[in-house]
């Protein structure tokens, strides 16, 4: 089977997207994600051009990577120096990673206008840089940046960049459509007379969604040989974004029969797809192919019947190929068969005539039409899955909060206190912590009450949280415009994580602080209740 | 000029998307705006199926379209009865519609399974229908519904569809990719092996965009002869949504030279596709191609050096063209001449030299680095820059507020009360409020605070606010390890409005309930300048 190899410049290219900024955790959690999934190279920054990238690939070297080899991007030398003393270029060695990409111009306008030299001299960069990359890396890639206004400008010119960049080593030469203009027509002319051109040259293909072709761009490089695709999860980049990895990757391993992923992990896509969103803090839209909530959604009542028939009628793939579910809206078979299916994950076999499973299809229901969400939320899903099997005890009941917050103008800092009062077995504990922010000090006092009772609660710690505003669900009496921004509902996830494992809970209300604290209840009760679970799994063993 | 005519299914096809449903008055608010825009054909609906539809129908016979015909869309006949019987048949001549469209089946399948009769009593209800509909109507169009599916399942009884309808009548075949399951390479090879089977018909193309490639598709099929493009505006429709028409008729026009709306008429665009998008509620795509708020946004400092040099180096077409505008981002990734270009625009001709540009880039970087992003929040960035410039007078201060937020298991709610302190000139006014959530609390405290000076923030409005949690910029204390959620800083941005305008303020702290508060300040505080500066400006002109 044909294989072509797929690489990721979410981290990179990404960000380059108006509302997207990752931090480096953010950075090598997106690394470790798809790494699972099996994508083959993982461009993670420039490491040249700021501290975020830099540590990024330092700290990257600490993990191992089972699929993936990370790249780091960079452009040609600087016009003044050589490729000895470009500080750009050294920084790209020091990166420590195995491959490196590095992208050069292509178009004569760009020369000469945007990097200030001649089109000879571009053409020594581009050959100096790659040579002296080659010495250091095990795989150099080339970016020719746009590339398919320069042929259309110049195509001598066009062309003799990429021959010098294969003369200089480049593994393979990477045709850019960075402004996202060319039209397949034009498109697989262009790329065909290029491959022609240059019969022994392996090509990638990188492409931009001005014209909302970037997908089907990327398909016809494939149909006429490139052996590499870039491109970012969901799409996301300047502009109008990349080619979606996410589209691509489907077609191409169930449509094309061609290899992209290793052996059984293409239904790793929708939830990979929906982590990267969550770590992007984006709203996952709803009508993107393969992954999105609304790819296998019917509505019509025609369609409905006809898919419940067979599927094949209205679907052109199925959801589960690609880890996504269908959905039945508005009518009260949606979800059943999804929790069936997560049920089982958790290790229940329940039928589908339970009592139980009713139950829980109306609890879930209801909690859903609030705001809660447990795609991202697994641990508090596992929880209330064994609530309302009774299988959970409880740990804790916490009868009050309180917070303060205190802000006087002419002082450092606002004073913010919080207060708990929590009730284990018959004993009542009263504490009170002061913290950054209301969230802070609340976490803070309800540990500071329960390490008596728990004290490996001390192993674990609140990694993360985030926070969505749900519009549209509630009104505010004082507004009554339906969507009113202070008193919406808001939706928060918080991330935890002990020596073992992390773990993610979630809660919703119209109120911030009350939103969080049940997130951190349910994560507190969760690293109770699994501790417990492992404890017994063991014991039933031994 | 070759010519091809856009037929629009927002508001038949489009409302099978999830979210959206139209009101009869949406819909016909929506035909008038597609028609000023020009489009050739408007669908209005299935007037068979519902009294919306029916009445849509109606209505629109009293405004005179300029450009537009109007559309009726239904199925061939029930297989039980003659088409001069049918009532859905019956109630599209009713519709009194200019033109018609009907939809049979060509999938074998589909025939058998979902309509339950043969392959041959099927290619009766297409010639019958069709035959029956010619005499009513000035053209007549066939939806071959499924046909790509079909050919592939059984090119000989898909083509012989297509032959019927076009012996009964019908004008335009329109072959249709109902699971838009069909990739590039496939598509073009049915399509012309279609096309060389029947000379003489004229074809249309509808395309759905499961695989992301619909518009692709439909750019295919007008390089392969097709004379109807069908679509969305916006790309709305079931599932993944259909073709996007206002992705398709930017590129035909600008790209490949084919007339498709009236001359003049493709600046309207933009500002017709954010009117749909208002009229079925939905935040428009930032990353939709040539009509999303970002398709011309430009962040990275390369990037903004060379577009301000010459915009063809990073845009792909104008983005005055189709009615957009280029946006300069404001961000850590720009520099002085983004600044310079930003300060422009609010009517500020600051030189680079100027000791205050110096100033301003030092604030912004500073602010930057804590986390503040004035991309999205340009209400903001222009209050800063008047501060920095000294042209923007203090409204108020606040010496001091408080939130307490009680939670007592037992009871409903939990109270949220907030208290405020402010000057105005020499007066101190203390108000409290309880609110659902700390904001909620605040801001009707600082209302109540300013109400009696400056009556006009009454006319004001928080209508949204986003939070993000800036991972990974500050360490707690007690937890020592990088990331620690809780006391992280978070930034959230404020969005307002009044009956004139929207504008967005952003806030940054540990605190999430101090970094609202900062947003919402400003938010005021921008309402009162942008009122005064309006006034200023006006008492200049008069």
């Amino acid at each position: 089977m044909r294989r072509v190899l797929c690489y990721d410049t979410t981290l990179r290219d990404g960000t380059q997207a108006e509302d997207i900024s990752l931090t480096t955790e953010d950075k090598l959690r997106i690394a470790l994600k798809l790494d699972e999934l099996g994508l083959a190279y993982i461009e993670g920054g420039w490491p040249g051009s700021n501290p975020t990238d830099k540590r990024f690939f330092q700290e990257i070297q600490n993990y191992h990577l089972k699929y993936a080899s990370i790249a780091a991007f960079g452009s040609t030398h600087n016009h003044r120096v050589t490729a000895e003393t470009d500080p750009n270029l050294k920084a790209l060695v020091d990166s420590g990673a195995p491959v490196v990409t590095i992208f050069g111009k292509s178009w004569d306008i760009h020369v000469t206008e945007a990097l200030g030299t001649t089109l000879p001299r571009n053409l020594e960069l581009v050959g100096d840089s790659l040579a002296y990359l080659r010495q250091h890396f095990r795989e150099v890639f080339f970016d020719a940046e746009h590339f398919f206004d320069g042929y259309k400008a110049n195509p001598d010119y066009a062309l003799s960049v990429l021959r010098r960049a294969k003369e200089a080593g480049a593994d393979v030469l990477v045709l850019c459509d960075t402004n996202g203009g060319t039209l397949p027509v034009e498109f697989r002319a262009i790329m065909s007379a290029v491959a022609a051109a240059l019969p022994e040259a392996r090509f990638g293909i990188h492409t931009h969604n001005d014209s909302g072709v970037a997908v089907a761009n990327s398909l016809e490089a494939v149909e006429l040989g490139a052996v590499q695709v870039q491109g970012t999860v969901n799409g996301y980049g300047e502009r109008c974004g990349n080619a979606n990895l996410c589209t691509i990757i489907p077609s191409l391993i169930l449509k094309c029969g061609i290899d992209c992923l290793p052996e059984g992990k293409l239904p790793l896509l929708t939830p990979t797809a929906h982590f990267v969103s969550e770590m992007v803090n984006q709203q996952p839209p709803s009508n993107q192919p393969y992954v999105g909530d609304g790819a296998f959604a019917h509505k019509g009542g025609v369609h409905v019947s006809a898919v419940v028939k067979n599927p094949l009628t209205y679907e052109h793939v199925t959801p589960e190929s690609v880890g996504n579910a269908r959905r039945v809206l508005l009518s009260d078979l949606s979800g059943q068969s999804n929790i069936l299916y997560k049920a089982r994950e958790f290790g229940f076999e329940l039928d589908k005539n339970d009592p139980f499973v009713l139950e829980l299809l109306t609890t879930i229901k209801e909690r859903e039409a609030l705001g809660y969400e447990y795609t991202a939320a697994e641990a508090s899903y596992e929880l209330l899955l064994n609530r309302v099997l009774g299988r959970a005890r409880s740990y804790f009941t916490v009868t009050r909060y309180r917070v303060l917050d205190d802000n006087v103008y002419e002082s450092d800092e606002p004073l913010t206190e919080a207060t708990v009062m929590i009730k284990v077995g018959g004993r009542v504990k009263h504490t009170a912590s002061t913290g950054r922010g209301p969230i802070n000090a609340l976490d803070k006092a309800i540990r500071k009450a329960l390490r008596g009772f728990y004290p490996r609660l001390a192993e674990m710690r609140l990694l993360d949280f985030k926070v969505r505003v749900l519009s549209g669900t509630v009104e505010d009496e004082q507004c009554g415009r339906g969507v009113c921004g202070t008193a919406s509902h808001v939706r928060v996830l918080v991330e935890s994580g002990d020596t073992a494992k992390r773990w993610v809970t979630v809660g919703v209300s119209h109120n911030v602080i009350e939103a969080s604290f049940q997130a951190m209840e349910d994560a507190i009760n969760y690293k109770l209740f699994s501790d417990d679970k492992e404890k017994l799994t063991k014991a039933l063993k031994g």
